[in-house]
C-alpha cells in the first residue's frame, strides 16, 4: 500500500542531516513509501546532495521557514510560529497530503499543535503518547509517557480505552489485558485519580481490566497494556533506562578487573550487549501521540538516523493497519 | 554505645520466625545490642528454643496480642487494634524503652501509628519513607518511596530539608546536593508542585539545590539526595527492581542456549549475579520513615531474615549517629 509520511526534518537535537539520512535510507527499505521531508530548503537540498542516489519521484520537499525549540512554550508554538516545520508537517496531515508525521521535537508543542491541527476523536480530551515495551514473555504497551502530567481519573480511563483499541488494531489481538499501574495491588492503594480510573474501567465491560499492576511488574508480561498519568510514565519509562545505564557501567569495570574476566567477557560481549538493550525501550523508537484523528509519531529528541527510521517504520505500521479509522470505530464502542 | 532495638516481630509476610532468626543473629553480631522482640510470647518463645544459644540478658519479649494485616486501614490500626505489635513496638520508642523500632508490615499503619505515637519534627507536616540506592561513584539517598501517595510543593521542600539534614547526620557530609525528580530538566517541565517545590527549595540558601533530574540519571552518582513523591518514588525504585528481574530472566535464556555461552556464562556467573545485584535496592534494606521525632524503620513486607538483620543495622546506624537529635536541630536551622 503507498503510503506518505511527512518527516519535520528540522525539531530535533542532532539537526536536520539525521532526518535526512533516515529519509533517504528508507526510501530504499520501503519501496512503497513517499516522503515530504519539511524544513528549510536550502539546507536540505545541500544534505541530499551528500546522499547516495534515491528514488527523487518519492521525495518532495515542504518549505519551513521556522524551527519550534526545546525550550519553546506551546503558545509559542500555536501563535507565533506559524511557519515551524512541526506545524508544516502535522498540516500535511491535516490536509490529506501524508498518511502520517514525525517529529522529534519539543512534546508541549507537538501536542498542541497537534490537538489543534488534527482534533481529538470524540470522546477523548487529550492525547498521550504510547510506546512498546519489551517483557519477558513479549512485549506490552503503556501509556501515558509524558505529554499529560497532571491527569484525572476519566483521563486515564479514556487512556485505556484508546491504548486498547490500538493493540487491538495495531496486533488483531481483541480484548488486550489493562493494568493500571499503581503503588500496590489491594485496591486500597494509590491516590484519588488511580482508584476512580479503576473504578471506571471496571465497570466498562468491553474493557478486560486486569487490576493494578506495582513497577516491579512492568517487564512481566502480564498485560498488554499499562495505563499511567505522564508524569509517572515518563520516570518509570527512564528510570528503566538509568538501571541499563549503571548496569552496563558496572560491566565495564568488571571486564577489566583481571586476565580472566576480560577473556570470558570478550566471549560474551555480543550477548551481553543485546541482554542490556534488551531492557532498552529505545529500541522501539518512535511513540505514538495517541488520541488524534491522524498519526503523529513522536521520536527521541536525541533521535539518531536509525533512531527517526524506526520511527518511520512505526508511522508505515500503524497507516498500514489504518489505526486511526479502526482507533474511532473501536472507541464508539468502548466508550459510549 | 549500648542500642536497643525493639522489632515487630507479627507483622512481615514470611511470620516471626524470620524476625527471631535475625534477632538471635544480630545480638551475635552486635556486643552492644539489646533487642525487644514484640509479639505473641508463646509463639515467640517457640521459635527462641529452636535457635542456637544466645545472651538471653540482652533480648526481652514484649506481648502484644493482636496483629495488623497487610489489608488493614489506618484507622483499624489506629482506633480498633490497640494491642497490636506494631503499636506496641513504637510505644517502646515514645516511652524511652528503645532507641529505634523496626515493623515489616502495612506502610500506612506504621505511617499513622508513628505519626500518633511519635509526632512529627515542628515544621513537617508528614513523615516520608528514605532509602539509600547504589549508583555509579556511590550512593545517593531518595524520599519519598511511598508513604505520601499526594504531596503539595510544600511536603516536597520539607522532604528535601528532612533528607538534606538526615543524610549530613548520618555520613558528616555537609551541604548534600539536592535534586528534583521531575519528567524534564527545564524549569518550565513537570507539574505544579514540583515546581513550586523547585522555587521553595532554591529560595533556601541553607540548602544545596541542583535543579531537577529525570529518572535516566537516577543512579548517575549526580547528587545525594533525590526528592519525589511517594507514588512516583515508590514506582521509580520498584522498576529498578523489574528491570534486573528481566535482565536475569534474559540472562538465564542466553545461558543455556548453547554449550559456548553456557561455559562463558558459568565463568562469569559470580560477577554477573553481583552486577544484576548491584542495582537491586533490596540489598539496603531498611528504610527509615523519617520526620518522626523517634527512629522508625520500615523493613520489606517479604523480608526474610537476611533483610531484618540488614534493618536492624540499619536502626543501630541511626541510633549511633544520634539522626534524630541532630536531625530535629538541623530542620531548626534550615526551616526558619
Amino acid at each position: 500500500m503507498a503510503t506518505t509520511v511527512a518527516l519535520d526534518a528540522m525539531s530535533g537535537d542532532l539537526g536536520p542531516r539525521e532526518a535526512v539520512l533516515a529519509a533517504v535510507s528508507s526510501l530504499q527499505e520501503h519501496p512503497e513509501l513517499s516522503l515530504i521531508l519539511v524544513g528549510d530548503t536550502p539546507i536540505l537540498r545541500q544534505h541530499l546532495s551528500d546522499c547516495p542516489p534515491y528514488d527523487r519521484s518519492r521525495l518532495s520537499i515542504a518549505h519551513a521557514a521556522d524551527v519550534i525549540n526545546m525550550d519553546d512554550k506551546p503558545s509559542v508554538a500555536l501563535r507565533s510560529k506559524r511557519a515551524s516545520s512541526m506545524r508544516i508537517a502535522l498540516e500535511q496531515v491535516s490536509l490529506g497530503a501524508a498518511q502520517a508525521c514525525i517529529s522529534c521535537g519539543n512534546t508541549g508543542a507537538l501536542m498542541a499543535l497537534g490537538r489543534f491541527l488534527l482534533k481529538t476523536f470524540p470522546g477523548i480530551d487529550r492525547p498521550a503518547i504510547i510506546t512498546r515495551l519489551p517483557t519477558e514473555s513479549g512485549f506490552t504497551y503503556m501509556l501515558d509517557l509524558g505529554a499529560n502530567v497532571d491527569c484525572t481519573g476519566d483521563h486515564l480511563y479514556q487512556f485505556a480505552a484508546m491504548g486498547a483499541a490500538m493493540v487491538e488494531a495495531l496486533h488483531q489481538l481483541p480484548s488486550p489485558r489493562i493494568r493500571l499501574l499503581n503503588v500496590g495491588s489491594e485496591e486500597m492503594k494509590g491516590n484519588e485519580q488511580v482508584r476512580l480510573a479503576a473504578r471506571l474501567i471496571k465497570h466498562n465491560e468491553a474493557l478486560n481490566y486486569q487490576g493494578f499492576i506495582e513497577g516491579s511488574e512492568l517487564f512481566s508480561g502480564v498485560c498488554e497494556l499499562i495505563v499511567c498519568d505522564g508524569f509517572v510514565g515518563n520516570i518509570a519509562l527512564k528510570t528503566s533506562e538509568g538501571v541499563g545505564r549503571m548496569l552496563q557501567h558496572n560491566l565495564q569495570q568488571i571486564a577489566t578487573s583481571s586476565w580472566y574476566t576480560r577473556l570470558a567477557s570478550l566471549l560474551l560481549k555480543p550477548y551481553i550487549e543485546k541482554l542490556l538493550h534488551s531492557g532498552d525501550p529505545d529500541r522501539y523508537n518512535g511513540a505514538s501521540l495517541l488520541g488524534l484523528q491522524g498519526i503523529v509519531i513522536k521520536s527521541h529528541g536525541q533521535s539518531d538516523s536509525k533512531r527517526i527510521q524506526q520511527a518511520i517504520r512505526q508511522a508505515m505500521a500503524e497507516a498500514k493497519n489504518n489505526v486511526p479509522t479502526l482507533l474511532n470505530e473501536h472507541l464508539e464502542q468502548l466508550l459510549i
